[in-house]
Formats: C-alpha cells, structure tokens, sequence
C-alpha cells in the first residue's frame, strides 16, 4: 500500500518493561540474590560519575547491606520514560555502625534515595543517586 | 460507525506538555520572577511532606537566591511520565554564608538535587527533593 510504511521492528524496551524489570531489581536486591545481579545491572556501570563497573556495583551493595542488616529498598516513586527511569527509594533501617560518615550506631533512622537511571540494552548503564543524609542527621 | 468510539476528549497534559512547562518554570525561577511562580505552583503545594503552599514555596525560593545571589537551576536530566516529573538539577554557586548546616562561607560549590514533581492541573502540587549535601561537604 502506497504511503503506509510498517512500522520499524523495535526491541527497545516499554515504559511497562521497565517498571517491572526495575521492581525486579529492588526484588534482587531485598534477596541479597548478588548472582543475579548480571542480569540488571551492565558490566560497565557508571555510578556518580565513576565507572565501578558490576563488580564494583556488587561490592558497594554488599558492604551497605553488611553495614545495613536490615536495609530493604521499598519503592515509593516510579517514573518510567525509556530509555530513563527515576526511583524515589525509602529506607527503615538501622545501620550498625558509622553510615554515610555519621555515628548512627544501631539508632533506626528513615532517609530517602532519590536516583535516575539509564538503561541501556534493558540493563542499568548509568545511576545518578542522591541520598536524604540531612534527614538522618536530624534523626541523630 | 459500530464499534468505533471516538477517544474520550482529555485535558490531562501530555508528557511533552509537561517538559515544555518543567523547563519554563526553571526559566522562571532564573529570572526571580517570583510573580509569575502562581502559574506554576499550585496554591497547596507540599513540599518533601510539609503543606508549605505557594507563599511558603516562594519564601523558600527568595531566601535561597538571597542567600546564594548567583545561585542558577540548570537542568540535567528529566524524566516525564505524566502526571509525574522526575528531574536532576545541577548547581555551581557560592553560597554567602551557612548552607545546609554548613560553613561554606563564599566558596564555590557543585552539587546536584534530583527532584520528583507530582502535577495536578498543570501545577506543582507536590515535591519530594533530595540535595546531595554529601557532595558539598567534600568540597569545603
């Protein structure tokens, strides 16, 4: 048909195949499944501006969740635009010793981590994150 | 014509709507003109879980730019899925005095705030802001 064009065939990723493949990463995360964590995550992450590349991903989760018990990523806020995705992530935890060069020392405190991501390959390429530490201090 | 509805008229703004109005509040907030902030900001607006309303948003607002006179909101990243808005803002400013609880005294300093924006009627209704005083800490 003459001036009907089929559409290009696209294996990008939807708003919906993102929001539930980040859900499954907090689900990843809140297991301490760090095998799997290849599947969410590329191996040459950025974080902050620094490359850490996966395993250095992996290591930084394993030393907050060392540090952190009893942290468990909650979602609070989504917002899905590919290839970009921003979680607003809240905490209930009670970090045993120093957290985030604080003395919380075992005291439960409650603090946000506002973050964007980009996702790239549907992996998480790039992770912009601020965490709510005046919060915490106000707890302390 | 059976079975064909037509689509149900919509006035909710679309995410380009509401990426052109982000980016034209941002242009407001640089050019202080506080005047033209009730085109933007809903009159109830909370602010990270305190109903501050528009008046309080605006005191807020006129404290920091007199606080840090040559303070600019420049815009990283922006993620539009409405009636959310998620954006990374990005500051390189000097502070006169205290900021945040800290003595920056006129230094120059860089940080960034990521920010999620729920929008009602074409409005900040709510914000939930996150300003990565960590980052400003290591600069002092």
């Amino acid at each position: 048909m003459i001036g009907v064009m089929a559409p290009e065939p696209s294996t990008a990723p939807s708003a919906a195949d993102l929001s539930v493949s980040y859900r499954a990463y907090l689900a990843c995360l809140n297991a301490r499944a760090w095998a799997n964590l290849d599947g969410f995550v590329a191996d040459d992450v950025i974080y902050n501006g620094q490359v850490v590349g996966l395993a250095g991903y992996r290591r930084m989760l394993e030393r907050d969740t060392t540090e952190i018990p009893d942290l468990r990523f909650d979602l609070d806020l989504l917002v899905v635009d590919p290839p970009q995705v921003a979680a607003r992530l809240v905490f209930d935890c009670t970090p045993r010793g120093r957290f985030l060069d604080l003395d919380v020392n075992g005291r439960r405190v409650s603090f946000s981590e506002n973050a964007f991501y980009r996702i790239v390959g549907g992996k998480i390429a790039e992770v912009w994150s601020v965490i709510d530490k005046a919060a915490i201090e106000r707890q302390l």
